[in-house]
Parts: structure tokens; sequence; C-alpha cells
């Protein structure tokens, strides 16, 4: 695998660019060449072990999007964005979703399920019976924030503007997409799409602590 | 704000040669102008509410990352990557908290800290006294979190090779690096720095679950 990088300084001028969009273009939407590239970045998000404990729920039906503005204190990105993300965690880890987990190891590895006994082991002692098992919807949850960290500097890099979204009343969100049925709760959402040409936030200053308060050197 | 964005194609081929490095060549080490990037990505990480309820534990002393290792269940990562960063999260907020975050708004936008009663009666009812103060190790857990999958992402964007690390005692972090004296509480960690010639997993391919099954569209 090549490593073809990006100049650092390019990397840092994109981060500067993002900003938590408050207000979307309703009329721009991703070009799709460019949300399958998005949705590439999701699905290469690293995750503990590998295991994936989440779904991501891209919602583009414009009603759904609707009813998701009253569950997010009224705030309209869900609404108005091209593309709206929400992190599903899974409530619990079972065997079954070991054993799915290692049945896609064996397929994309080609090796045999039988051949990762230790590790079927391992995990089952630590996510289903064990210390992670114990607290495994925030587990989940913290998988689904790298995600998201990962999701919002992807599309900053790519010039797509987003808009972290922790806001909402998460039962109100499973019911309206029905995620209980999947063994999901929603814990965080994404907008992504344009910004709009009067978004006041656009051109405020960063506001971060100083590299000296926020960075321990030892 | 300019933006120049880079191709998408530019990033998911990155984000493909990423992968959680085992073996870091402990003879590379990351040049300074790099890694002042890579500081900068840590300090532009979004956060809920911008308050970014936690410090990076830059560790470059070699007899402290020396130590880290029979905490970490004897990975090496720690000692022979380039960079070893500690997600530290606020253990709770107080009012000092708050105070100390409009104080630094009020600077960076030139406004005056009494302007901002409002916006610190919001937080107080939330971060301190409400419902993220109620979990507020772990919101500020889940903030750090923010902060690793954007991190690995501008690494890898960059070239450079991390792991994240979950694979560790907390509380053994804690006491090396002192942390709950300021506080702060070991949450994860992420290695940085460049991959051994040999390290065999760079070159298994990546698993992922499949995208129709990752990706539940509405």
């Amino acid at each position: 695998m090549t490593n073809a990088p990006v100049p650092a300084d390019t990397l840092i001028a994109q981060l500067q660019w993002r900003y938590a969009t408050k207000a979307f273009d309703p009329a721009r939407k991703i070009p799709h060449e460019t949300w399958a590239a998005l949705e590439q970045a999701l699905i290469l998000s690293p995750s503990s072990y590998g295991m994936q404990p989440y779904r991501f729920v891209i919602v583009t039906d414009p009603a759904v999007r609707e009813k998701l503005v009253p569950a997010s204190w009224n705030q309209r990105q869900p609404a108005d964005c091209s593309h709206y993300v929400v992190f599903a965690a899974r409530a619990a880890n079972a065997e079954a979703d070991v054993d799915r987990y290692l049945e896609r190891v064996a397929e994309v590895r080609r090796g045999t399920v039988e051949a990762l006994g230790g590790f079927k082991r391992m995990l089952m002692a630590d996510v289903v019976n064990g210390p992670r098992g114990e607290i495994a919807l925030e587990w989940a949850t913290r998988q689904a924030y790298i995600a998201l960290g990962n999701f919002m500097t992807a599309a900053a890099v790519i010039g797509i503007d987003t808009c972290p979204m922790e806001g909402f009343d998460p039962a109100q969100y499973d019911a309206i997409l029905d995620l209980p049925a999947r063994g999901l709760h929603a814990v965080v959402a994404c907008a992504a799409g344009y910004r709009a040409g009067d978004d006041k936030y656009a051109g405020l200053p960063k506001v971060r602590m100083p590299a000296d308060e926020l960075l321990i050197r030892l």
C-alpha cells in the first residue's frame, strides 16, 4: 500500500476552516461520489478489536428528517443539511455478535472461524462476559465517538461542512428511527453538507484553550 | 477562510493505508514541524460546547514511557513509538472550569465575561449541575474519543502511523502520570510514529463489516 500523504499545512488549514455549522444551505446537496467517500470513511473508522459495535444510520428521507427537528431541541440541522448521520451504538454484546465478527474476519482474511478460537475466547472474556461487557453500551458509544471524530475530520479535509449533534433526545431518536428493535441506541449524530452563506458562526474566531494549558508534556 | 480541500480519493487512500500499528520503528522520530501540526490537530479537535474537558499528555521521557509498558499489557508501543499521547479526561466539572472557559471565550472573541452570563447559566445547568454533570467523567471521555478519532485521521492524512490504545490499566497510568492531582483520569491513549518494516499486521487485509450491514439507510 502506497503512502502519498497530504502536506501538514493543508490538513491544518482544513481543520481551521471547519466549525460546527449551525445553518446549512438546504439547496446544496453533497455530490454522490463525495458522499460515497464519506461513507467509506465511516466504514474505515477504527474501533476496539475491530468489532464496530455500532451502526451508522444515514437519514435522507425528508419526512423522517423533519421529525428529528423537534427531537433535536428544535435545531434545524437534521432537516437542512445534505446528509444526516445518526451514530447508533449496540446496547449489548452477544455471542452471536462475536461469531458474526469472526465470520467476517475469516471471510476477508481467507481463513477459518475454527482457527480463530483463541481470539474468540479473548473477545468473549472481555466484550461479552468481562469488563467491556459490563459497560457494553458505553464501550460501544466510545467507539461511535471515534467514528464521529474521524467523520468530521475526513469531511473537513475534503471540504464538507459538518455539525456534531449531542443536543437531542435519544429516546425520541430511538423511537423515530426504530432503533431498539435492532438492539441499537442513538448516541450522537452529525449533520453534513454546506454552510449557508449567512451563518454568522462561520466567521467567529475559534476558541481553544492555550497549548500550554491543554497539553501536558512529560 | 479559504477552503482548498484534498481530493476524496486521496483521503480514502490514506485511510486505507492506516492500520493499528503493532510494531513501531524505534529509530524513527516524527520531525518537529510534523509533530507541531499533530498537536494543532489535537488542539483543534471539536468538543461539546467547545469546553475541551480533557488534557492531552504528551509523553516523550523515555523512562516514563518504559514504565507505561507493563501498565499496557506489556505492549511495546508506548516505548517504541515516536510520540505517545495519553488522553486524560476531567473527572468532574466545577464552576471554576466553566469560568475559565468563558474567560477564554471572552479573550479570543474580544468580549466580556459579563456578556456571557446566559451561556454560563446554560453550561452550569448542564455540565455542572445537570445531565452532563451527572456523567461528567463519561461525557469528558466521549469528547476525548472524538479527539482520538480526529488525531488518528489527521495523522493518517499526513502519512503518520498510529495505534489506539485501550489495553492498559487506567489506575496505573494515573499513578505514573500523576493525573488525579490535576483532576484528570487516563481514558485512552495513542501511539504515533512510523511502522517497523517487519510489522506483519501492516499487510493484512482490513476487516470491516459490509456496507449493507453497517449502514442503515432511512
